[in-house]
């Protein structure tokens, strides 16, 4: 186990209803708060009607920064920016999924940054010393982004998707209510739970050692996602399936989970390629790429890659049979993001080989190696892509 | 599952040579602090001097308040208030375990709240909101107390042992050095471990359902203790098998394994009146009061119970054998505590019938019952303390 510091002052409002908290909760840093609200549909459905509604009791005044696209663009972030320095805002509230909260956190630092937001993303040289403060309603259970010191943005001009770590970005609070997710079309349900189940692979698949309570807390969050993924799709209306879901994207980026352990992300990094060019969801680029990276990484650290055949897919083996073991616990996961109606091929994504050594160069662009556990160069990256085609 | 809020703003700094930031972390708060010891060990194996430096460098001044007993006593809270007006000291360390803890987050509250402390224990009736801030560096993994909110004391006037609950009082740091506790003795090793399995216990028999994702998180710290416990006597020097003992005694109490369910505490509290008569170890009277209490109440909620044994003990069986499944499940939780040399009845940790009455009364003073999800009354007490014999 590595040593760690763990600090996430975040405070979670799960529940029916929390929504109408939320006016109090920014009360409490500002009187003016911008909202970066994730699609039309919150608007359409009476929930920005009731955040409003919460807002004005509290005494706070609001501005919009309406459809954030999926993948969201700085474009829309210098946008934020300049509607907070005009209106001397103090707080950034999110309603959406990851991409209304990765804008929002990318606008809260680039008021209070020096020079250019896009300096600060994929670099790890440039760091945040003050953000304006910010929250989250969430309606999409996804990215754990609600509770991270993450967000990821794509740079429209380059075709390059990259991140910005720092805690001042972590939400002040995340308000999650499950029902909210009610109406989600089921392939944002699918995606947005291959994207949990990404996140929890991404810290499990590390070159740590003794790390076994993190393990275990992983195939724990690991095992409630694949049993309540396609449930969600059979009942989408069930608060109870719901929730697990909730709960368990919320708790995946917090932290605790990869306390300890180096993750690897490599699959993120080459996903953002693939994304970053064809706009396909992030949750299915995640389900066509980490069934190819597992296939092409297994072999350097294979008890890792057995350990999760056997414990999160229930894979039985006998002594010898490990090679097999690993093929069978990635044969289920791309079974499980088949239930879920995702692609596990770039092809079945509607994606060509044409680019594959494109994106395997652009992966490359500013980092010595992609993952940080198997770390990766160029040729390794085009090689899971063509395992991927 | 039910609406919560999770506030944890707690800082985790884990691993070797952690206890050498202390004084930078204590500087961010106050210039002057009281440091309230476990044990004489302390200050003879080093460790005192290595905290004493780090305060200096930080030109932050100490005083002592020493020999904190297990199952920690008012007297000398109010010793450390004392101290604390007196030096004018802005933040209180404890350097321990759960007795340090407990006595330096009573302290730290008894400064700020009106009146006596003591008033504040057991009562659902009045709150703090005041107290000064408290850090920990922990010597033994077993209560979880530096990431929580509670703290338990006995008032040795009337035997009763009570908790407190509040955010003020959640450590604003806890350093974790597994290093720490290789030199523990096996007994309070194995106390310890049953303190940790018992909190993750409470918090798993809960009337509260839909649950999953926290269960199956719970089950994973269940399974690490189970695991680890033993190979700690075994290998009591072993940095990576007391990690995961530290690891999982830290995330038991922070709320977050707890998080939409209502836990049930009616051992502890049952417990509670053992050692608050008896002075026994905490995690002792755990062991005894368990299974117990697991035979007295299961009926309430079988299903609960046989998937604490089907997941936890890996107890297999078929439709209609539930009731030996439970069992089964119990008996190996005995088996567990007796391989760490833990008695599992009164008459093991030399406690004769003779006062089951009087623990059974007192259990019930200033309560309406005992426990949350499955609420006892005196004469229900009585026949687990029997059952216990």
């Amino acid at each position: 186990m590595n040593n760690y510091v763990y600090h996430n002052p975040g405070k979670i409002i799960f529940g029916r209803g929390c929504e109408q908290s939320i006016g109090e909760e920014i009360a409490r840093y500002a009187k003016r708060c911008l909202i970066v609200l994730g699609g039309p549909f919150i608007k359409e459905n009476g929930l920005y009607d009731r955040v409003a509604a919460s807002l004005e009791e509290a005494g706070v005044a609001y501005f919009d920064l309406e459809n954030i696209v999926p993948n969201p663009r700085l474009a829309q972030v210098y946008e934020g920016i300049e509607l907070c320095r005009q209106h001397e805002i103090g707080f950034v509230l999110a309603i959406g999924g990851g991409s209304a909260i990765d804008t929002a956190k990318s606008v809260a630092a680039g008021v209070r940054a020096e020079g250019d937001i896009w300096d600060y993303f994929g670099t790890f040289t440039k760091f945040l010393t003050d953000a304006l403060p910010c929250g989250v309603l969430l309606t999409l259970p996804a990215t754990g982004s609600e509770s991270s010191n993450c967000a990821v943005l794509t740079n429209e001009a380059t075709g390059l998707k990259r991140s910005l770590f720092s805690d001042h970005i972590i939400p002040r609070f995340a308000a999650l209510n499950p029902e909210l997710s009610c109406s989600l079309p089921p392939y944002q349900t699918a995606c947005g739970s291959a994207d949990i189940l990404a996140h929890l692979m991404e810290a499990y698949f590390t070159a740590t050692d003794h790390v076994d309570l993190t393990d275990r807390l992983l195939e724990a969050a690991m095992q409630t996602v694949i049993h309540y993924a396609p449930l969600a799709l059979r009942y989408p209306h069930d608060y109870d399936v719901r929730a697990e879901l909730y709960q368990a994207a919320n708790i995946t980026n917090n932290g605790m989970l990869m306390a300890g352990r180096l993750g690897d992300w490599g699959s993120h990094n080459i996903e953002h390629e693939i994304s970053g060019i064809y706009d396909i969801a992030h949750g299915a680029g995640l389900a066509v790429v980490f069934p190819a990276w597992m296939r092409y990484v297994w072999r350097r650290k294979p008890e890792r890659f057995v350990q999760f055949a056997r414990r999160v897919f229930r894979v039985d083996y006998a002594p010898g049979q490990e090679e097999w073991a690993v093929e069978a616990g990635i044969a289920r996961l791309e079974a499980f993001y088949r239930e879920l109606g995702l692609p596990t091929r770039l092809a079945e994504a509607g994606i060509d080989g044409s680019r594959i050594q494109e994106m395997a160069d652009n992966a490359m662009i500013g980092v010595e190696a992609v993952g940080m556990s198997f770390p990766l160069q160029a040729e390794d990256v085009r090689r899971i892509l063509e395992l991927a085609r």
